[in-house]
Parts: C-alpha cells; structure tokens; sequence
C-alpha cells in the first residue's frame, strides 16, 4: 500500500525515520532528514504567516521543562492521564482505550475505569501480544518527570504541550504589549508524552512538534472585534456529534445559533488554511465536534481538525479548536496566587482562551500522504511548491561542451533565492524521477541552446509540460508561479 | 551597570526572562518573549544562510531524548560531568572550578579531583553561602536522565548536545545525499545540562540552544577541497595558549605550519561571520586556544570563540571550532556494531569530523551586550538591522485630518513584507524613543504632506536622520537599506 511505499521514500530520500536507528530505533522517536526538515520548516512557516497574521498575535519561545507545581496548578500533574491496562501473563502494557476501538471501531474517549473493565470483559478482549488474560485498567500518568539540580530535588516535567507555557507568560507579554486584548500567544516547538504504545507512524508519538496559537479575550467584545462579515457565507465541513454519518456542509452564517461568531470565524479560518494554503482537497477535510465525555472538561466548545488520509485508514485527527474558557489562567492563578484579572476600561476579568492546537509533525506525513501519486510514468509528490524542501533543482542536459560550467553559475546565483539544487548524474529522464518523487516544483535545464541564446527549460512539476524562459528571467517566472508574494518576509 | 538596565529592558520590551516566573521562576531556565523570539530566530537564520552555504551542508532535525546506549557509546554516560563539592555544613552545591577560578582568576579546566582538593584547601576556599569547610571534591553527571515506556524501563537522556544526534543520522544521510564527502549535517535546537549553580544570566542555562554544524571529511583532502586561497590575507585574531597575555592579530597563510588549512579556512569564515554579518567590532571578537588539560581529549584542535562583553566582565565563550577526528563515528561504530565506514574511489575509512558550535543563547545576549548604547537623548539597541525583530515601525504623526486611515493602509502592506510594528499613542518622540530602545530599523511616519503627495519620512534608527520617499517606494527603499540580498529565502 501507499503507507509502506511513502516510508521508503522518507527514509530512503531524506524526510524521516526512526530515531537512533543504528541502536535499533527508539520507539515513539522520529528524526527528520534534511529534505524532511526543509517541509517541515515550510510548513511552520506558512502557519505562521497565516495565522499571526490574523490579529494581535505574536510569538514566543519558552523553556521546554516546567516546574511541578506549575503542572499541578494545571491539572496536568494529576490528570494527564491515559488508560492503561497490562497482560497477566506476558506483562506488556497497552493504551486500554485502543484496544477498545481496535474492537469496535467506536471511539470509548472518556470512559471510566470501570467502564473500561467492563468493555473488555464484555468484548472479550485478551492481550495482542500473547492472548493472555488482561488485568483490571489503570490511569497512567503520561508525563516525563526530569530531576533538576545537583540533588535532583527540583522536580519538573517535560511540557506535555506547548499551551501551559504560554499561560504562564500572559501577564508579562500582557503588559508588554500594552494591555490590549484580544492578544494571541503562539508557540512552535517539542512536547513529550509517555505514549503507552506509540504506533502508527507519527500519529502517536513520544516527542512531538505542536503550532499552538492561544489566544486570550474577552468574551462579551470577541464576536465584534473578529470580521465575521468575511466569512459568513463561508460553507464549513463538519461532522456533529449528534449525526456520526454525515459531513454537513453549511455556511458560517447558519451556525450562529449553536456556535460563537469568533469560534466560527476561527473554524473558517483553519478550514481556509487547509484547503486554499496547503492545497489540501475539500473532500478530505472536516472538523470532528467533540461533545459530553469525548471532549477535556475545561473545553466549553472543542471541534477536532481531520484529514482523510489513506495511509492512516480515513479520518484522523490532526489539529484542533478549543474553547477553554477562563479554566487555564483561573488555574495559574489559584496555583500561583498571582493576579490574571485584567483592567480592561474599568471592566475586570480573567480572559478567556481560544486554543488554535495542530501538530505539525501529523500535518507533515499528511502532505506526504495527500500528495503522492503514482502516475503512468512516474511517483511523484505533488505538494504545494512553497512547502517543496527543493524548490528548484538545476541540471545540464549533458556533463560536456560548456554546459556544467554554464549550469553552475545558473545555480550559484539561484540557490541565493531558492532552495536549490545541482544534479549532473544519470540520465536527464533520471533526474527528472529523483525530483519529481521528492516534490521539485521546478527543474531547469541548460542544454546546447541556452549557450547560443542564453534561454533555459523551465518543466513544471505537476505538468511536466516545459517552458523555455531567459536567464535573466527564471527569478522572476519562478516568483508568479510560486505566488510567493503570499509568504511573509519573517527573516 | 548596563547588565541591570539591559535586563530592565530584555524584561519590559518582551525580549528574555525568568522561565516561569509567576511561580518564582526556575533557575537556568529561560522564556523568551516575543521580542526575543523575532531576534534569535533571525540570529538562527542568518547562521544557516552563512554556514550551509559554505559546502554541500544540510539542516537536520532529530529528536533531543537519545537512548542510554548512545550516550554509553559516545562517553558521554562516563564522562560528561562537572566536579561538584558540597558544603559540609549548610549542604549547598558549587561547581568546584568555578569556586577556584573565582579565587583566582585562573581557568583550572581538566584539573583531577585531588588537585581541585588541593587547591581549595591550599587557597582556603569556604563555602560563598554561609563560610562553611567544604567537602571533597566528585564528580557529577550533568546529563538528565529520562525514563521511558509504561515502566520507565527503556533509560533515555536528554541530549547534551546537538552533535551526538547528528552522528547516529551521518550514514543515512550519507547514502540519502549519495555518498560524498565533505558532507555538513547542521542541528539548531535544544540541549540540556544539570548545571550545578546556573548563574550570569543566560552564560550557563540548563536547557540552551545550540547551532551546530558537523562537517564529515577525508583528512587526506579536506585541505584541498575548501577555497584557501579566498581567505590567506584573512587576518585572524588569536589568543594562543602559549601567550595569554596577548591577541595576535596574524593571517591564515602564515599559520599553516600550525594549524591545517581547512581549520584556518573555517576559522576565517567564523570570524568573518561575527565581523561583518553580525556587525561585532573586531577588536571584542577573539580565538582562544584551548590546550593540553583545557581541550576535552577526542578534540585533536579546538579554539574557543570569545567576544568581549561588559555584561559578562570580560571575553566570554560563546561559540567553538572543534577538530573532532574520527572519535566519534568510532565510538558509535564501536557501539552500535554498525560500519561507520565509507569507500570513496576505493578507499576505505571513518570519516574524520570538524565541529562548528555556537551556542544561540549567548549570541543572541551578545547582540544586546555589545549593541546597546546610552546617547545624549535616548537609549538605542543598534544591532545590524537584519536582526532587528521589528523592521519597521509605521507612526501617524497625529490621529485625526486622515493620517491614522492612510497609516494602517501603509502599514497593511508593508507588514506582508517586514516584520512591523503600528504604533498611534503618545508623542511622536516618545514612539521614536520606545523603537529605539528596542532597536526597531526604520520608523515612518505618515503627517499631512502624505495626504498631499503621498510621501513619508523614513527614520535611520542609527543617524536619526529624516528622509522624504514616496510610499510606493518605501519597500525598495528599505530592501536597500538592509541590503537584504545576502539573505537566502529559506522557506
């Protein structure tokens, strides 16, 4: 299937495998490649662009390791928990609630202990591993505890997600921004869960890359500081927790009823992401509405963001949308005895939180999953140019007459613009595979011609179809086609 | 000092500060805000802009928990410490050489423990907390050990240090960028270390950023593979071992008896970065040689980086240039059990490694050491303005006959391509002196002549100086002012 196929061209050409890998592989870790890193720096990037663009919204770059106490104050320390249940008689562990799904196909999120005991007693459920009889289930705390100072006696965690780190940062980048609101928090970077049985690829991983976007506001003014004139007739795709078989398709304006004006803007606004900046196809993308057990008590609204990808068997869950109401800075500030209230004209309140949370290592298999086809002729990856790790790869026709020379100094003055990349062996038909399976949005090609009138081939990548453009102006060609006046200057 | 009123600043304007602070804050730990994060992700970029084009060099992106047995393979389970002693009587912890080196302004690097114990008895060194006799000197392992999987069986540490991740990735990576040498493999993120008694602000940070580029080579060719001839006359500014009094200033061509030329081409290339990409003035940038106990033993030549900073009191480490031979592939071959061996045109060997190492933290403190100034009228962070975290900032002179209207339309466009900043409250020169203080590029202002010729006046932070330009030529303007086609578009 796909799955095995796009695994051997991440490992093979440079995106991503199993970390430590000459040790045997740690499992649940994953180290990027150099063609890996560059999709996955582009992708963060184009988030960023997006999404900071949206308001007030700024980011931030905190310390990885927290305070105990700052997670107890959270809830984490306590309930960032999973479902464990081990084998009695080959003593492996398993996430309980899988093991349920696997089952049934039903999601069981939010089920009791006993409930959980219940299910697999009911559905005769024994131990993947060995058929063994499986013991009662259990709550697993899933943070790692690291020991800080010479005695170790500084307990702390690693973050469990990026949010906590911003909450504890709001009453400062708060007064440095000048007490306005709303004000939105981002953070790209690490956070560490004790998966019980990481599998699956990237879905479940130990140490993971999120992009959250906290943002924190006041709920009597939020639905008239956000444009919801410009997306009103926007259509979302949603499937609703009381209607499991259908994808609704309706437009912002028809929701307001049931949904805040600034939860849907914010929907459309993520929706719009994936399907106009990523290219994702609109009939592979909806949101999830999580509803009753299903969804953290702290969330007053909470819609997951799904792809349907082929790789991971259809729907799975890869950003999402969480109203948590004043629930995270109410905490902080009881654990913390530090004021959160804001003064905003003689109004005092906690904010609130809008959380925009996507794992970006997920959305990264996604463009690899939505992207590659297998055409009559050839495999390649047909992501969107502005995430290609190679934007450009540059080739003479053939290594003689002038050519490499004239080939290198087309590439010297382009890999000053572009991502950019040389490559003289094989045949031109080979060269033209290599980039093509990696995603190469463009190569250019110096034959016998360009010595005589200094034009080049330019062939685009999803086409194949050739175009023959002057030196002097592949920059620019290359510039319209990427549309890249849409990416911000962020250094 | 200007430590006090940089800190005032890092802290006030959103650049750097205690990691969570409301809970007290956790020492050797940092957050950086979101001034702080636009100026280190543009210190991040211009290094790989810099170092990756400089070969056949490529970012990478691995996970930062390593399993036990590379850190057993690399050494670094044995030997990666500090030497701790402890005070006999009120139980606190001090970094022994530290104690020593402050007694007597000497460095004791690679001293055994009986001699730290000598020494301290010999300069009756007390306990700096309560004058307490302190213990024997030992040994301490810096590294955090992390427990993974449902019964923490599987030991795992945080990474040290970027380089060992890139190790375990050099032979796939390797084949996957077909077989040749040199071949740079770049890790900027995360490190953590157990320091003992983190202090002087971020100089020693328990979790750090790190940018690192390992370039893998064939000792035999190395030399004649890199472009000597470019950087001969380069003068390079060495403290050398056997002369710690002064800083010669001596060009690459008349220390090849010494020191091989690939190392001189690497250590022209540092020091041409500092000077003339970051702006640092020659005479506080400086080559320290480290030699017999003071280099760690794998390094075959190391000089350390030095800038001159008066927050710190002196030269200060903040980057190293390590000829690290082939230790560390042997190790991990020896290890791992797999071959760390390439045939290249038949000859078989372990590649031999040259580490570049800078640590991001210090540098990016080190931009405002060395950039802040006090002027007659106002306070300016004159760093180069391809650092600046805010490029532009757009000011209506007054708000009202139009000018905020025709500001926020400026400012709209401009901020697709720069980062930028609108800012409406208070005096004109209270604006320009809160962009200064941050060292905010260019301030334009928008007044009445704008409503009638569609002009602004764009402000040089640096000179002060005022100069009319016509809106549609701002962006040009300004990308000429910053020169900013040295900057690669990496996504």
């Amino acid at each position: 299937m796909n799955n095995e196929k796009i695994w051997g061209i991440a490992k093979r050409r440079g995106f991503i495998w199993a970390s430590a890998e000459i040790y045997g592989g740690a499992s649940g870790f994953y180290d990027y490649g150099h063609l890996g890193t560059g999709l996955k720096r582009k992708l963060e990037n184009l988030w960023l662009n997006y999404f900071l663009n949206l308001g007030n919204y700024h980011l931030i770059d905190p310390a990885n390791l927290l305070p105990e106490i700052s997670l107890k104050s959270s809830g984490h320390a306590e309930h960032f928990t999973d479902i464990l249940v081990e084998c009695s008689k080959c003593k492996h562990s398993f996430k309980a609630d899988q093991l349920v799904e696997e089952k049934t196909g039903e999601s069981v999120e939010g089920l009791a202990l006993t409930e959980i005991d219940e299910k697999i007693e009911k559905l005769k459920i024994t131990c993947p591993n060995c058929k063994g009889r499986l013991g009662k289930a259990s709550f697993f705390n899933m943070m790692f505890p690291v020991y800080v100072g010479p005695k170790g006696k500084e307990k702390a965690f690693l973050r469990p997600e990026t949010a906590q780190c911003v909450y504890l940062n709001f009453k400062r980048e708060f007064e440095t921004l000048r007490r306005k609101l709303p004000l939105g928090l981002a953070v790209i970077g690490k956070a560490y869960r004790n998966e019980i049985s990481p599998r699956q690829g990237v879905y479940r991983m130990r140490e993971l890359t999120q992009a959250e976007l906290q943002i924190f506001f006041d709920p009597d003014k939020f639905d008239n500081e956000i444009d919801f004139e410009k997306v009103k007739d926007y259509k979302l795709r949603i499937m609703f927790a009381d209607d499991r078989k259908n994808i609704k398709e309706i437009s912002c304006k028809e929701l307001t009823d049931i949904l805040p004006k600034f939860y849907l803007y914010h929907m459309a606004k993520i929706q719009d992401f994936y399907v106009n900046i990523l290219n994702a196809p609109t009939d592979k993308f909806r949101f999830y509405e999580k509803a009753g057990k299903e969804k953290a008590f702290y969330n007053k609204i909470h819609f997951d963001v799904e792809l349907n990808l082929e790789t991971w068997g259809g729907f799975r869950e890869v950003a999402g949308l969480h109203y948590r109401s004043d629930y995270d800075l109410s905490k902080h500030q009881e654990g913390s005895k530090q004021s959160m209230t804001v003064n905003i004209d003689g109004k005092k309140f906690i904010p609130h939180v809008l959380e925009l949370s996507f794992g970006v290592d997920r959305n990264f298999w996604s463009m690899l999953d939505l992207f590659y086809r297998e055409e009559e002729k050839r495999v390649v990856l047909k992501i969107p140019p502005k995430l290609a790790p190679e934007t450009i790869a540059v080739f003479p026709l053939i290594n003689k007459d002038g050519l490499p020379e004239k080939s290198r100094e087309i590439y010297n003055k382009l890999k000053e613009k572009f991502d950019s990349f040389y490559d003289a062996s094989g045949s031109i038909g080979r060269r033209y595979a290599r980039a093509d399976e990696i995603g190469t949005a463009y190569c250019i090609t110096i034959d016998h011609q360009t010595i005589e009138d200094d034009t080049v081939t330019i062939r685009d990548r999803d086409t194949t179809k050739q175009e023959r453009v002057k030196v002097e102006e592949i920059e620019e060609r290359i510039r319209r086609f990427m549309d890249r006046e849409k990416i911000l200057d962020r250094g």
